[in-house]
């Protein structure tokens, strides 16, 4: 199918390591049956991003369009592609999309380990799908779907913009509270206020934790997750004195919280990290998407004397995703007192400025930044 | 240790099925070493003093005086009883305590099985200790809290209202919705609204439910269930045409929901709520505190087929009270609207309204009452 | 690809509820892309064999070929088809391979629920393929693997009437005990002796269980039992008397068993099995695979004052068709007292006897029955 | 009550850090209410009374008498102490206990956060429990239970050397166990073969594990392992070409094993273990009794993107004692070839020889050595 109507449009193209995203004009994609075609109205960056403009993660295919969760409008589709609801995707909805394709359910990782997301053929929209393939990342006019992308269409109760941001972040987040196992009146700690530790503090608060702490290096997320109501935002204490590790003791009565869920990627907050949780608790690595060395961990009085349970979590499937929207259209609005989720998002960017966004997420100005690649249009 | 100057106090005795319970002069108790003797501020009535008014319960060794869980203050002591942080209990503070009292950690059931509510040694405050033998229920004006019952101290934030409108049913609901392990965004359906579905239903909100349905008979109930907050209170539809069922399988695309709470005591219940939950669902029994008879099951289409995952939750143990004074300090006065825990009390009655209080219980007058046995005295 | 020079073969087809099985000619299928073609080493008759031939499953399009789960030699393939562990399938090599096809790993039930074998498209042969549209069936000389059936090759150290013994029943018996959680030295009831029960019995014994009882009403499988080496197998007492129920508490300090699994598909079992099962035990339903209707469960004593938790268990996945042969290869020979598992196989039948087979099973003559299509060649 | 006639026992006391163990004479104990005196059979020597040995433990109160699990024969009591199955304790019979006492079943760490073991009032035989106090610790002719010890009559078809092999290797084994949740058919790595490496792998084989695998230094210990029927002993190399990594990752077709169980107590063991365990595995760590360190660990690379759970298990309680004898009745005779469970004792010392016996565990030339206090009597 090809939209010989269309006149093409304009992607965000990574090049490599420490090179210059560039503006690059592509033609309308030949549609393959089961694809559907967006128009982009957000995407976002994130952390990943920028550890993608230093070639810090492995196996990408470079020249890549950045960009994995995207929210668009369909306009033209091949076949009659359905969402997991069983409905027919029209065109002119407003949907997003879990941003993997090809995992193969058919390998030892998918079928036994029940680890999909290390399946050798999942491939990650704006990560490891190459821009010679075809639009796979959100910094673009346009995205093509393929077949076999899990759709959801965005309810009309919830604004593009709320479902954005929520972004990658919620549904990792949803993945790190699962796995925390939350009971109600617990006390939780947050380490790291980006856009996962501010959604996972922010979800500890939905799910009737008892108190939620988090401790964070920069001024501006500390101010953030105050306004997403934590009970105590808590400045990273990086002298010998280690303030912030006495602080969460005095709070606990000096035995730790019931929680932790590290969200820095910083090693040595792990090491950290364990300090503050109590004897018998849980300890959630979702922090770590990249490399960056080791810290050193005592077996004896770090886990195995402290009855300590560590889980690492990486990446979502799609019932994170999907839990996703319902809890944005239920909570989306009630959270940062009354302000609603996208207040999280400090800036939003035109594909022109996209390099400005990665310094700026990189140094920490902001807390989320969203991409928008097409022009505002008046609404009808 | 004899309080010589005490004139003792009024309780009231119940003297076995189908009679009139009866007020009663105790003098005051000598006490033995690491006994408490509180003025009692609250006490409360529940379903099981129904069920205990009637004979329905085995082993119950009356005459006794009711009321399990309840709040007082601290008259005297012998010896240095502590908390469970290890604080020394104080003349003058105010306390709650969990109604158990000698639970061994010596037998099977204690160690091995890990279920200590069914050890053959642990008595129950108002329910089975005798009035023979001392002040051991809540609808008095005295109780005496023997050595090595569980004490927690309410702290200053909290009044003593809120605490016992939490009573019985709180930390019974905290059981039922730890073993429901609610996710965020999961859809809950609560059958009954009394003490312990209200209390479950306000609970399963506060965890981060997408939903909260409630399913009850009783128009007062449903109009409190709305008043906190749930998303449907749907009026059983004792007739054939199973409206309520019908009504909570279109509110969940046919599927029903992922998590059901039975709070009813009604066998039929079960058979119905089975049918209201999505296959790979989980179903909680919390309501069948005596016995009501059985309800047919058919294991092809009810469990099997249906993946199903039935638990029974009986009681509680000291940490669903321990998280029951947490989570009212927390999110007791936000419930309801803003209305607060204590909204769920109906009436408060004094010692010599025992009698109307049980049958306000019984016939779906009221949803909780409260005992206060003392007269209110101006705060000083 | 079309197999010109290939005779076709004979395949026994079920036409409807209580109508013969008949013989019946095909010719050699033509492949599509991804497909494999198999000589039937073997093939076996379970209960839900039974069930079909009296038409008591629902959704069953006849004719059918019935045997869902079998071992054959490949013939021929078209493409490069690769098993789990991306090995590519070999023609010549034995292989055998999970009975289900169109799992679409797209849908709410996949994706969300995760209960794929929930998902509507899923097929399952021998149970709800068509005869009219293929081989799709055991009881056959040949088999076409469609494009997506998980494929496993049977190692060269077992042989493949080893790994029809473990059949279907095996699988299921794991994904049962797998539910169980049985913990080293607890004690075990399993219900009904069946080809599901006995796997499930030897399986609690290679667990490390502390004692295996066998409640079972047919002698031939009472007497299967004990030369498979449970503790105790114990005879049905269908008399009022209950010497069964009376037995199993005997041997357990009058508490019951740590965890039992129903495998028998009678209602009343699960009542009975409830009662032998001690309070906060486990109880697996894995025996309702048809609906014979409703038992009567006293949701008080029998499951909330219990503390019993229930669990159906429905079908395997793949990750339980794994590691039948990791267990088969390692456990195989040594169990039934050195018989192997093999010892299961009450008799072989060929095409010709399939409805005799039916009636073995259906009168309990045998405890498993083998079906072998394709006569007996000399070994090259 | 005093046992007049009795002319009193030697013990073997330890005075410190890296003084020798001296022999010393005590009169025969005063018994209190509910306690009860054991002449001893048998202790044992294990690396925890090493670490003793050089005061690595902290809060011992030296002057201690070593030697915590034992098995002895009731000479005296006073009251009616009951076993956990509410029978009385009977002079002659011969029976062993957990050793611990005073958990207060009463504080934060047993009530709330429900780890016990943490419990500031629990008090250890042979380990935190000083000679000046009484006769607590099994390397003593003579053993007071005090009040409240929990005791388990041993079955006359259990010999006490069978019991005392099992020790306190065998119930930590069990806990670890027991936390790694091992799958019929799943693959298991043991790191190190001491009583608990060996108890440990000898359990993962007792509960159907697909393949079991033994890492670890000594010879001696490698053997012992074969001889309990591992499928590989592989020596620990310990050179940069790590041939035992490259061994266990070629056994499991380069994946790592489905579960490690690290019982070296050498903290670079972690790192290597998670390194042979697969993604999406479980990592139990029970080894690490005393500090000796810290080991680097990348998050990244080894908990989050690999999906690791680990998990610590310190000590054990009563349930897992429990078992362990049921384990030893069923299963006590097999193993190791038929050899029995006592086959892991390398030799029995005296009183007299505790140094040796010490020194022997210390340098790894014995597997596990048993403490004989009285001389062998001849039987009746």
């Amino acid at each position: 199918m090809v939209l010989t109507a269309h006149p093409g449009c304009t992607a965000a193209v990574m090049h490599g390591a420490d090179r210059p995203v560039e503006l690059q004009h592509f033609p309308a994609p030949e549609l393959a049956p089961g694809e559907v075609l967006l128009e982009t109205l957000f995407s976002e960056v994130c952390g990943t991003d920028v550890h993608l403009s230093h070639g810090r993660l492995a196996g990408v295919p470079y020249p890549i369009i950045p960009g994995h969760v995207s929210v668009g409008r369909v306009l033209a589709m091949r076949g009659v592609p359905r969402d997991v609801d069983g409905r027919p995707v029209r065109v002119g909805s407003i949907v997003t999309f879990l941003d993997v394709v090809g995992t193969c359910n058919a390998c030892w990782f998918c079928l036994v380990a029940k680890t999909p997301n290390r399946c050798p053929s999942r491939r990650v929209y704006g990560v490891t799908c190459s821009a010679r393939e075809g639009l796979y990342g959100g910094w673009s006019q346009l995205i093509t779907l393929q077949a076999g992308v899990a759709i959801l269409e965005v309810p009309p109760t919830l604004a593009p913009e709320r479902v954005i941001a929520g972004g990658c972040a919620l549904p990792t987040a949803i993945h790190a509270i699962d796995t925390a196992r939350i009971q109600l009146g617990e006390r939780v700690l947050v380490q790291g206020a980006g856009p996962v530790g501010l959604s996972a503090a922010t979800l500890a608060l939905l799910s009737g934790a008892g108190a939620v702490y988090v401790v964070e290096r920069h001024e501006v997320r500390l101010a953030m997750a105050r306004e997403f109501g934590v009970d105590e935002a808590i400045r990273l204490d990086e002298t010998g004195s280690r303030g912030h590790v006495e602080r969460v003791l005095s709070l606990t009565a000096g035995r730790g919280v019931d929680v932790t869920i590290e969200a820095t990627g910083v090693p040595a907050a792990v090491k950290d990290g364990i300090r503050m949780t109590r004897d018998g608790g849980r300890y959630v690595v979702v922090g770590h998407y990249t490399d960056h060395g080791e810290v050193g961990i005592n077996p004896h009085t770090e886990i195995n004397r402290k009855h300590l349970e560590v889980r690492g979590v990486w990446g979502v499937d799609f019932s994170h995703f999907h839990r996703m929207l319902r809890i944005l259209d239920r909570y989306g609005a009630r959270v940062a007192g009354g302000r609603g989720w996208e207040h999280m998002v400090s800036r939003t960017y035109g594909l022109d400025e996209v390099n400005q966004a990665l310094s700026d997420v990189e140094t920490g100005r902001i807390v989320k930044g969203l991409i928008r690649p097409n022009p505002v249009r008046p609404s009808p």
